[in-house]
Parts: C-alpha cells; structure tokens; sequence
C-alpha cells in the first residue's frame, strides 16, 4: 500500500515541529506538504523554522518548500496546528475543499457536529462525521483533538467511567512550558516560580471531556443543547438547510469537573492532581484494578500510534514524574499514581502525560490513523 | 526594658539560619545562645555553619560557639527548629527545667495541652498553657507554630470561618524547596520537574488547620478524644496525677480537608489552589471583602512581627506568583488571588505565603512576641 | 535643597523600571516624566506597564501618563534605556534640546566625545562634555554608562590596571536572562540550558574596558584613530565644523581582551572567570590586596550610589555566585573570588555583579550624581 | 560468538545505573554480576537502587542479588564506578585476580603503568599493559577513562593536535549537576545559580589531557618522572622488583591547559568555551576542515561505541547547547561550534558533550570494546 500523502498546517511552531517529528517514518502517512503564515511561505522548511527539539530535522522536510495555508496543498489529509482564530475559518475551507482535516486547535471541537476524538475513548464518535457532511456541504471533513490536558485527564477517567460512572472531578494542574508554544513564557516569568492560571486553558478541561465521554443517540433534535456552553457558531455558507432532526446526536456526560491550572518551570509534560467522586464509589482496589486493567479493542490496538498501554499505574509514592515518566512509549501512554483515598470526594491520585505528544500532535496523528482504520479516509 | 535572651535549638539548618536573620535587630529579643548537634558543639558558629542565606552573616553570631542542645543554655526562651524526632524529648526537657520553648517542629503540634498558635487567629490558645503545667509539672511552657502550608492556609481560612464558617476545603499545594531543609532535595530530582509528594505532609495539612481553628472550652473531659488521629503519646515523667477533668479543653474546628502535596522547582513560597465549601455560602463578593478587611485586634497589631496586612488579595488574574509576592512585609504576608466560583464546592483561589518566614521561623518568632506581650514571658 | 526633576527613556521595560524602582526615594532625583513607545504613549504607567520586579510598583509613578519620547518632558535630565537603535537619534535630539542625558543604550558609547563613565573608574572624562558640547553644538549633554559585563569587569580591572599595568585579559562569561530585557529569553530556550552566544555582546566587551580604562590628553588629533574598531559615525546635523584639534582627547587602554559570553538559567548577576596578564607580574597576594583595598576618593564616595565598597573579595571557594552574592549594597557591589595562579596567563578569578543594577540602570544614575557632583547639572 | 560476562562494581550511583543502561542489549557484553557497598550487598538490584534515568530499569538486572565489591564475581570483566578513595585499592585487588578492570575512576588514570585511553584518540596507548603486568605482577589488568570533561576535551584536541600541535589551551567549563552524582549538589544550591567551583576538577582538566595525547616512547627509563604532578603511589604489593628500564614508556603532550570549572543548572552535558594557541598556527578555514574530517582508522569505527561521528561541527551561532545537543549518536558525539579567532591566543570555540555517557560509562565500555578488539580480553 502506498502511503497517505498529508500536510500540517502551521508546520513551523512547536506543534507543528511535533508533527514533523512523529510522522517520521510513520508506516501510513508521508508528509507531502507544509503550510505556514504568509510571511514564512516562499522559504524551504529548513531556513525559515527554528527547530525547537532535541532530535535532529528530518532531512525529508528541509528542503520542503512553505506555502500558505490556502486549498492547493497536495495531500488528502491535513493535521491543523494553526492558532485558533485563524483555525475556524481555515479548516472548514479545507473539509469544504474535500482534504480530512484532523485538527489540534480548540476552534471546533464544540461543535456538535465535529467529533472530538482520542482513539481509545470513543472512536465511535466519528460517526457525526455524516452529520456534519451533510450539514456543511462537505466532502473533506473535519474532527479534532481535545485540549492537552482534556486528553490526558479523560484517557485516565475513561475506564473508571464505564466501570462506576462519575459524578465530580476536581483537577489541580501543573503544566509545562512547551504548552504555551514557542517562544511562549518567558524566561524570566517563569525560572523558580508558578504562574497560576493560564488564558482559557480551565474552561477547556471542565468542558471537554464531558463531550469526549459522551453517549451517542439516535432520531433526537436536542444536540445544540447539549453543548450549553458552547457559543453561537457562525453557519458555514454551504449549509443550505436548517440542521433539524439529526439522525444522530451526541449527550455528554454528566460528570461535573472543576479545574484549576498552573504553569511551572518543566520543560514536557503536564502533571495533574485528580479527586473523583463515583455515582457507585467502587473500593480503592477496584480503581486500581480498573485503571491497570484498561485495555482497547483489537481495531484500536492495532493503530500504529496506540501504545501498547495506554494507561500505567505507578506503585511508587513519589511517582510519575513529568520530566521521569513523560516519554514512556513515545509520549502516548499516561501515568496514572498515588490512587488513594479523599477525605472529600471519594478517591484521589496523580496523573501524568506528555502535551505535546498524546496531548496534541500525537493525538491528532492517532486520530487520523482511526479515520484510515474505519475506512473515512483511503 | 532589656531585651529578652533566647536560645536557638538546630541553629544551623535552614531553619536555623532564618531564625538568627529574623531576630538580628529584633526590638525584645537578643541571641545569647546557639545550639545543635553533638557534632558540632563546640565550634564558633561561623566555623560551623554553611551559611545559606543571600543575606550575610549577622556579626553577632559568628563568634557564638555553639553548644549541646542541654539546658544549659543561658537565655530565658528557646526557639526549636529541631527535626521532629529529636525535638519530642528535647523540647520537653527545656520546658522543665524553665525555659519558654516556642517550637517549629512537629512533634508537640497535637499533644491536647499544647498550644498550636497563631497570633492573628487564636491567640487565646495560650490559656491551655495552665493545663500543660499543671499536668506535666513544667515551670517553663511549651507552645508550637503549625506546618508552613497548614500556617498559611489556616490564616485565610481564619476570616471566613469566622464569618461564614467552613466545612470542606481541598488544598492542592505547589511547595518549595527550602520546605524540604538543606541539603534537602536532590537537585537531580527537582531540576525541571514535579515531585508529587512529600512525606508526612499532607497528614499535617489536614490536621493541624483543625486545631488552629478550633475551640476554647471549659469544664468538660474530652480533650483526648477531640484529637481522634492523634498517636498515643508517651506521657511525661513528671505528671504525678491522671489528666482529667481539665478545666478547658479544646474542640477543633469541624472543617474537613483534603491535601495533596506537590514539591516544584521554586526556592521560597508555598502556592495552593483551595476551594471551600461553606455553611452558609457567601457570595463572592462577600468572601474578597471579607478577606480584604481582615485586621486585627491592637494588641496582636503592635506585635513587632506582625504585617500590617496579614492577608492581601491580589487583582491580577495571574498573581500571586510565589517568586514576585512571597516577601511582602518581610514574608509575612498571606496572598490570595484568583477568587471565583468553584462548580464543585463553593468558591476556589490561589493561596501563596513564605514557608521559612511566615511558617516557619518567623511564625515561632510572632508566637514568641506573644508569649511576651501576654506576660508568659518576662 | 529641592530634587532635580528627571525623567526615564524605555521607562516600561526591564532597565527602565529597575530605574524607577531605584529612583524611589532618591536623594538628589525626582521623576517627573515618564516616557515610552508611541503606543503606550499616553497611558497611565500603572496601566501600561507590566511590572516584572520582585517589589512593588512605587506609588508615585502609577497615575503618571507615558509620554512620547520627544523633547519635551519636563524635566532636566533624563534617563535612557531605549533599545539602541531608537537610542541613537532620541538621546542626541534630547542634548540638542539642552537635557543632560544619561544613558545606558550602546548607541554612542564609542563615540570619541561621548564620555563612557563609572564613576569610581574614570570621573574626569567627564571633561570630554567641553567637546561634545563644542563639536556638536549642544546646550545639554550626553554620557554614557558601559555593556552590563564591561562595567563589571572593568570596576575589577581599575585598581590592577592601575598598580600594576595590564596586558591581556581572557573573559568567559554567565550571564543572567534579565539581560536580555523582557521578554528577553524564551524559557523554552534556557530552561536546564546554556545558550553560547549573545549577540553583539562579545564585542562590547572586548572595546569597551579599553574605553573605561583610557587616558585623557591634550592637545592632540588622534582621538578618531583611537577608537579604531567603532564604526562611521553620522555626523550630527548641527555639527557645523570639522573635528579637528580637539583640546582634549582620549587614549584608549592597550589591554587586550578575549570574551566568551555565555547565557545561562539565572535571574540576575552575570559571573566570568577572568584570566589576566600584566605588564609587571605582581605576587597573588598583591593582587588580592589592591583588590581588598581599592577606594575611592570622598567626592566619588559621597555619591549616593556609590557603595560602602565597590569591591569585596571572597574568601570561600565556592563564591562568589549570582544568587547569593548579587544584591550586595543594593547590586552596586562587584565580588571576586578564587584569585589564584593561571597556568597560561598570570591570574585568574571569578568576578560577580547584578547586571541590571551596577550593570544597567544603577551604573546610569551614578553617573547622573557624578555630574551633579561635577556640577554639570544643577 | 557468546557474549563476554561483566560486572559492575559501584553499580547503584548515577555513573552505576548508565553502565547497566548502555550494557542492555550490548552485542559484545552481558552483565553478569552487579557490586555495590556491604550496606546494599545481598539485596535484589530493583530494590537497593532508586532508578535515576528517564529510561525504565532494564527488566534483566532487577532481579539480581547485589555483591559485596570482592573479587568473587562472576564474570570476566568488570566496570568500576567506584569512588577514587575506594577504587584504588579495589581496582588493584580486581586486576590481581585476573579481571580486566575498565575504571572510570580518577584512582589510577595517572598511574604511568595504567594506560588512560580513548578509542579514537590514543588506542596503542594499551601497549602499556604488559609494563603494567610485568611490575605489578597481575593476572588481570587495568586501563582507565579520563575525568568527563578531560574526555570531551581531549577529543576535539586530537585532530588538532596531529595536524598542527597545541601549546596551550584555556578552557572555562560550565558542568551539568549529573557529574556530582547522586544525591549530589542540593537543588537549593544551584537552582537559578551557578557554583564557580567543582572541588578537585580543574586539576584533572589540566593534567589528564596530557596524559591522552601522550607518545609512547620505548628503551628509555624516564617515564616516572613524565608525571611529575602525580602525587607518590603506593607500591603494590605484588612488585617484587624495583621499575626500571622499561621497554616503553609514555611522554606527555607539551599542551599547557588552564581550568576554570563552573556547575550550572543543567542536567547532563558539560559544555565548555576553549581557546587555543597552535604551534604552526592554522587559518580558521583549516581549524573547521580538521574538526569536521576527523575520522578514525577501521579497527576503531568498528567498536560497538564508536559513533559514526565523534566529532562534529555545527554552523549556526547559538549552538552547540547541552539540552539540545548533547544526546547525539549515544551521547558519544562531542560538539564543537563558534571557531573563530581569539584575540589572545590563536582561536577559540565552544566544546559540549554528555558527561555520564561519553565522559563517563560509555567511555568505559568503550575503553572494553577496544580491549576485546585487540585480544586483550577474551
């Protein structure tokens, strides 16, 4: 089989470097194309980014010349690093355009026809992407990863939710610095100190994962309240008909999540302080259980980026570590210790994984990868 | 009035050396004595002693030949910044034979007869000081500071207990490494990195918070049973009597708290992020103003370590940041900011205050000029 | 006697609030105007500054308006700390316009009339202003204060240049992030890092001491061949002679210097091992003494700003080092340590000094009470 | 082929843990035996060692049983990580017994018996072996690696030195904190600092080097005194015979260096600023051509650790930085960049490489790998 040629929209920044990085090599995908802003486009890859990452510059890319983020790319896929006010209007151009759009950018991922996706949570989700097509008008399609720290919290309460259902999650995060992009913070907000808050970053993580374990239904109309916090969406031009009585909605879950987020001198990795609180309370050891025993279908496993375990539970008090555990299989598994109980909710523990990797380019490289497994990409 | 000789017990440590800074120039109390470990007993202190602080070296001090931590010592009071275990027996010995021991360490905190004190919020804590000497037979007195973060947090629960009162609150903190004392933590570890726990610690947040809070009461029994996690303790030599019907007695305070301790690359400062859960819920605006306008009365204000504002609120959203506002007023200070509704309990905010100033070395300090300005100490 | 009103140039950026934090409370100075970029321009600087200091921002200056930088502040001196190529035009339009400026931009630093000062170094160059002034037609004046790292070693130069004669100097420096202004360094980039390169900065080290260090004359016309690495320089548009004849003119010192600048993750004070040759090798224990003893005479000590001791030298093998030795006598102090024999050159040590205070802004207003001394601003 | 069995002695410290990292999977060696302190001695590895390396515990040694460092181990070679206090007499006992001993310890490296070596630079220097053998009476042998940043050094000066011969270097290190072991420096004492001091250091630097780019001479009787700074050796017991007239000795290079040893806040790489004075000083074109064209003879490429580059050059101004940089081919590639003229000596670059791997165990089992190479072990 040959492989899927793909580009990255915003291949220049720190995600987009992660891009370039992982599709390395990839056994599916070949990048074929490279978009940037306007004023990088023109230049090879290698002369206009400023390589950001420890490993060498693949030599296939250096030479790759920018172009705008415009709908002459060639490629059949494009992964969207782009800011994301500039995301909205450019990735439904391409869905429109007929490229599938696998996006990192938080423009979309409410809306209630884009599936929010990480592959081992709810793959079956992709089914909205019918919705949306006719919907839109599209013949590309769009679906996104969630935000970075969304992702690594919902892959740790997948198991726990099906297994005893969620009422409450309180989530204290430490987060490092590459998730602010380069160049990002500055050096001297950030050497010896803690910034505790971080632009929209407390609204993504209280309201994406109730979409991202949500349930699918059939022959409702209640979708665009399902997502009460959504703003009002803009209606793509091409939408020719009112959107009324989808074969299929999408309702979240009603777990109920508040978080509060903290930057910290750590260069990969967020790291987060978790207390839950079960519609059942399960004893500790079942969490445990539960937690070490996550295991996904066969369709999910065999994706190149699924890593052979997705999620870890560490048996040592001072584990995980962000700058110890965060490259464990490739970035893609989450770390999961110190399961105990809360004297206020019912359990707590820590949890670990890498921002840039599972909680963005890695994701959204996995998400493609279910899109050509299910046969919505050729 | 001559000033007050004191001593210094574990004159060396991190701990230690904050306390000979604080108390240089200090307006009632004079070092006379300096005291540590056998192995260094006997040596001018500045011989001894690495010091770590980026202040220099009070002259007064570095002739000072430490001795044996035996009382011995010639000074009327001690300040204790001994590791726990060794501060059990120790501290004991020096209240009986006459000396005020005003403790930072650990292992008195929840002995019932021993106030756990903090001038601004339970300085009538002090009375239990008859019940202590009249049980253990002691002619000097023995009152503890509480844990660095269990100090901070407690001082602004202090006003909305008072006002509101408090049930539940959950405390994620981010803590430094001068907590951890010298050496210490490992540069190894911490260098870009998360610790996600501290031994001991979370215990004592807890705790110690209850008690600082709690209760005077008088007539009754129940003493023991209201430090229900309390260890059993070993009881001192010289109470001659069973310890009954005590004429007060102590109820702590009912809150209930969940503490998950992190260790961060910071060098001085506690952060946290709490939320609380109240009695009676305030609105927001009630809870800034009513921690805004936390005074205190005259006679703990004129207290020379006393700030003029214990509790500040910070406006910007991304303040307090431990490297910009933890030496306010010397380090006495408390910082809160980001106060907001929180969707699980009530509200949540950002809790920032110096660990070796404000809980630690200063704290003792602030209890000693209480003892003084009550007339335990004269 | 009442305050000269003085204004700041760049008051928003890092040096330009190390000047405003170090004008609080000034003896001789009093600012009365505040100037920035042209978008900032007309704010109040409370609202346009985002303060990056450790302290608080002084009451004083928070209602005052940012004013475009042209020549109409009222004010007689001012304080630049523009970037250098805004520097270059600015500072000569403000001495046309009869302000006395101080500058700490590199624009005209070489400039063979523009006296580059520190004020225990080099005091009577300030004779060149019979120059500027004459050459350029200006009723104000211009002076200038030296690279951050310049400053420093060349405070540790003066004295052995001075007994003993020196030949070559080999510099390596750490430098701290502050240096870079604000945002400065990415974290991203310095974080558990060293970054070998800062632009333009090896330079500025290898010139200017030779500057500092050099020798007034009369009489002559060598001045431009003395500065032979300084670019052309524009002419001034009110420069209405050739510069030819000067009474005065200054010979440049023939050390010759090697420097290797370095980055490193510090917040403030930039370190160098220092190797030395001398024309008359002395013994090392003359070295430490000329260091140990350099004074200075009363009119330079009784500056406001000048330390009890502008050099001190450490005994302890491990020091000096940035964070514990910097803030020294308010960073005004530079620190030596580890003198000892160099096996290629004569000596070498370590030299320490705070960058943006000694190094910045409090090298500038030392050199504005310099000429307040002088009586060149009254 | 099967695999040669080897032990470690020292096996649980920071270089401990890199051997038993860089031996997994190794296709030469196979561990077969792990030595620690008594105190550790008997216990499983897993749990007598605290896993310091971002990489998970290789699963083959966690079950074995730690020995005592005696001379009862199973295995035919063994790596030293001892401390030099330590290592001296047990390496000695180790090569009595018949093992080839490949230290990294500074116990014996000036030794003139004792060839220090680095594959690529002074391979024949194991012809020291037999004189070694024959004086001391052993069965076994010894060879050494070089101090960390000695190694780093010597490798960018080989090419050099053949094709143009050095007189002096001066060099300014700035040492990642993995170079002090574990727990090494206090995180409080390096946290946004530099320590202008690594005890014990600079000497190495200056004398080791010399040692490596040493010429083997034969016939003659002067190699004792070729050492003249080492300090006097105790006699091995096993030396029935006074040395003298041996067939071969070594000279040293007649490179003087001077050291200055920094320790930054850096995990791991030790990067250095170099100047440098040739003999037949070369034009700058030739200095780069040299360093980029530095090749090794056959015999040496083909050893496991040989990476395919030890030496190369990077153009871009900024770099070579140790967190980018340092983990090229293995952390066995030395960087260098920014060549260009020194105002003082002839030129100057910047120097980094990984001190634990090629400064350390991977030297070690380097130095092995060229043993096995030429018979010396079988």
């Amino acid at each position: 089989m040959s492989k899927i040629p793909v580009g990255i929209l915003g291949a220049t920044g720190m995600v987009g470097q992660r891009f370039i990085q992982l599709l390395q090599g990839h056994p599916w995908f070949e990048i074929t194309a490279l978009a940037a802003s306007e004023h990088s486009a023109g230049q090879p890859y290698a002369q206009a980014c400023s390589w950001l990452l420890p490993t060498t510059m693949p030599a296939g890319v250096r030479e790759l010349v920018l172009q705008p983020c415009q709908t002459h790319l060639d490629c059949r896929l494009v992964f969207s690093a782009l800011p994301s006010q500039i995301a909205r209007e450019t990735e439904q151009a391409f869905a429109l355009a007929g490229y599938a759009v696998c996006s990192n950018a938080s423009a979309h991922r409410l809306d209630p026809d884009v599936p929010l996706l990480i592959p081992e949570v709810n793959p079956e989700h992709t089914a909205l992407i019918e919705i949306q097509r006719r919907r839109r008008g599209w013949s590309g399609l769009l679906v996104t990863s969630a935000n970075c720290l969304a992702t690594l919290l919902t892959l740790a309460l997948k198991p726990l939710q099906d297994a005893f259902g969620l009422e409450q999650s309180l989530v204290v995060s430490m987060q490092a610095i590459s998730g602010a992009g380069y160049p990002g913070v500055a050096a001297w907000d950030i050497l010896g100190n803690v910034i505790p808050y971080i632009p929209g970053e407390e609204e993504k993580v209280e309201q994406e994962p109730r979409k991202l374990l949500g349930t699918l239904h059939s022959g409702a109309t209640a979708i665009l309240q399902d997502v009460p916090s959504a703003a009002p969406r803009t209606i793509p031009p091409t939408a020719s008909e009112p959107w009324e009585a989808p074969p299929l909605y999408l309702s979240q879950a009603p777990i109920q999540i508040s978080a509060h987020c903290n930057r910290v001198p750590v260069l990969d990795g967020h790291c987060a302080c978790v207390s839950l609180k079960f519609h059942q309370k399960p004893t500790v050891a079942q969490v445990i259980v539960t937690l070490e025993e996550f295991t996904v279908p066969p369709e999910i496993a065999k994706l190149p980026s699924t890593p052979e375990r997705p999620l870890v539970v560490h048996q040592e008090e001072e584990r995980p570590q962000p700058r110890r555990d965060v490259d464990q299989e490739h970035g893609m598994t989450v770390s999961v210790g110190r399961i105990r109980s809360c004297p206020l909710l019912d359990y707590k523990f820590v949890l670990l994984g890498h921002n840039t990797l599972r909680g963005a380019a890695g994701g959204a490289i996995h998400n493609a990868e279910l899109l050509v497994a299910q046969g919505w990409v050729t």
